[in-house]
């Protein structure tokens, strides 16, 4: 078949990848969308040596599963796939399986493919409500959705997203939709100005000289994580969404000095963010910059990594 | 008057120290005793620029004040002297006002000199029970308690220390008083087994194979701090305690990969660590090492740097 694959020299396309075979409980999924993210730019440049094909973010169809009801569905996917029997997965965190693999990511194959497989208990079927274009957000939506699942955020907080990209608009728009008083902080004029035609409260971050009870980083830049420390007020909450690739002298001296509690944060349950797609409470849709057919795996993986760009898709078929 | 001071070559001792002059609502305290932290090891070695006379850990005899029932009674001292008129002085949290002085950290004299000054409102009377020796310890065990105060911390939760020195040894005390499972791990063998045999569980950092529900970094090195992420367990909470003087890279990625809570802990109030002294929950006598008079300020400055030792006194008159 035909996949986008990670090797030791970057991304390439192939058009004779071997056809994934399920293992028991598995179903093979043909993928509609793909949506490229900041991991799968790191994945490409060699963080954690991957090598295989990329791609957690996914909408497709099932079309071949032990699990009748499913054939034919159209379905998204939780990206850990767990071993269902260690302590992790007895306490219901299967995210944190360390015997895991992880879609795209850890040890098994991702949907920047013709087709892929997940377990069965991965997979959620989209309603019909839902666009795939919608649907290929569920991912990162739900990894949003997270942080209200770690740490109760009273609802009259201030709330800072630092970082101006995909990641950080979607962070916003999940913040927005729960009723938070949100701004988005980050250094492209361009996306900014599209954020605020989206409806958000922007800033340069360099102008911002108030603090914030709730900073979010999503910058994914040690710079980032620094200009973050500065703008959480006492005893207030830094969430790590993205982290630095970049390796700098950190100083957590602010930490203690100021007592703020740092939360890292990273995938979330499914179901949150099928019902707001489906209540139309969040539309990410406006945050597509552009779709590419597979085989332009090169020019996609360019253009998801331009600063003027938010999300960026591929189509495989 | 006597005193220490620090200046730009380090830690000196002065016998021509102008006498500390209070301001509205300040007494002035008769030194008893002082303790050597970690924090004034830095501040002698540049941190903060700090000049003048250090000293934060104290138990005095207030010798002047305009409050009349203050006056000769034996007193410890919280050490933020705060505004009281800003924002975080309103909800109470003079330990974060912005325009805070600290005792013998922040534009304002210490406690290793004859006398010094705090607002009225910063002292707290010791009770007749408590020892000038126990009574000293009163700033770094309230500093310990802070913990309870900002994150509930279930009973049955596995506490793992890491850092075997002072700080680690009175963290773990107060863990140990409200009746947690608590394990300190160094790397010093000397006072490794100086901890096993005041009855605390010990390991070599290096040894322990397990992950803890809650560890606490009290080894104020980058290398502690990767060592206590690595040692919490996916979900679980880390405490920081100390902060690395070193600057290291340090990767935060295992942060969000294991959605690691990050506590900065700073100063406590002393209520809690006072009424612990006084019910002989927590006896934190044994870890005194030594105790010098303050002319050997730079004898007493080595030995609390020295890696055999925990808490070194000065003894002012």
């Amino acid at each position: 078949m035909r996949a986008i694959v990670i090797d030791k020299d970057g991304v390439a396309v192939r058009t004779d990848y071997p056809e994934p075979r399920p293992a028991n409980g598995e179903s093979i999924v043909k993928v509609a969308l793909a949506g490229i993210c900041g991991t799968d730019l790191e994945l490409a440049r060699g963080y954690m040596n991957y090598r295989g094909v990329p791609g957690h973010e996914f909408v497709g169809r099932v079309v071949e599963s032990a699990e009748s009801s499913l054939i034919g569905r159209r379905v998204v996917g939780e990206i850990n796939a767990a071993c269902g029997r260690c302590r992790a997965c007895a306490r219901d965190l299967g995210r944190h399986c360390p015997n895991r693999t992880v879609l795209g990511i850890l040890g098994r194959d991702g949907a920047m493919a013709e087709h892929f497989v997940l377990p069965n208990r991965n997979l959620f079927v989209v309603p019909d409500s839902v666009s795939d274009e919608a649907a290929v957000f569920v991912e990162p939506i739900a990894a949003a959705y997270e942080i209200f699942e770690q740490h109760p955020i009273p609802r009259d907080s201030r709330i800072l997203v630092i970082g101006d990209g995909r990641l950080g608009a979607l962070v916003a728009s999940v913040f927005r939709s729960e009723d938070y008083d949100v701004r988005i902080a980050g250094h492209h004029r361009e996306k900014l100005s599209r954020l605020a035609e989206l409806g958000f409260a922007t800033s340069h971050e360099r102008e911002l000289d108030d603090l914030y009870d709730v900073v979010v980083d999503c910058t994914a830049s040690s710079a980032g994580f620094q200009r973050a420390v500065e703008l959480v007020r006492p005893r207030g909450l830094l969430i790590l969404k993205s982290t630095a690739a970049d390796g700098a002298n950190l100083n957590l001296a602010p930490l203690v000095i100021n007592e703020i509690t740092v939360l890292g944060s990273r995938c979330g349950r499914f179901a949150p963010a099928l019902a707001a797609l489906d209540a139309r409470k969040i539309d990410p849709t406006p945050l597509i910059s552009a779709t590419y057919p597979l085989e332009d795996a090169a020019r996609a993986f360019e253009a998801a990594a331009a600063p003027s760009n938010f999300k960026v898709l591929i189509r495989p078929t």
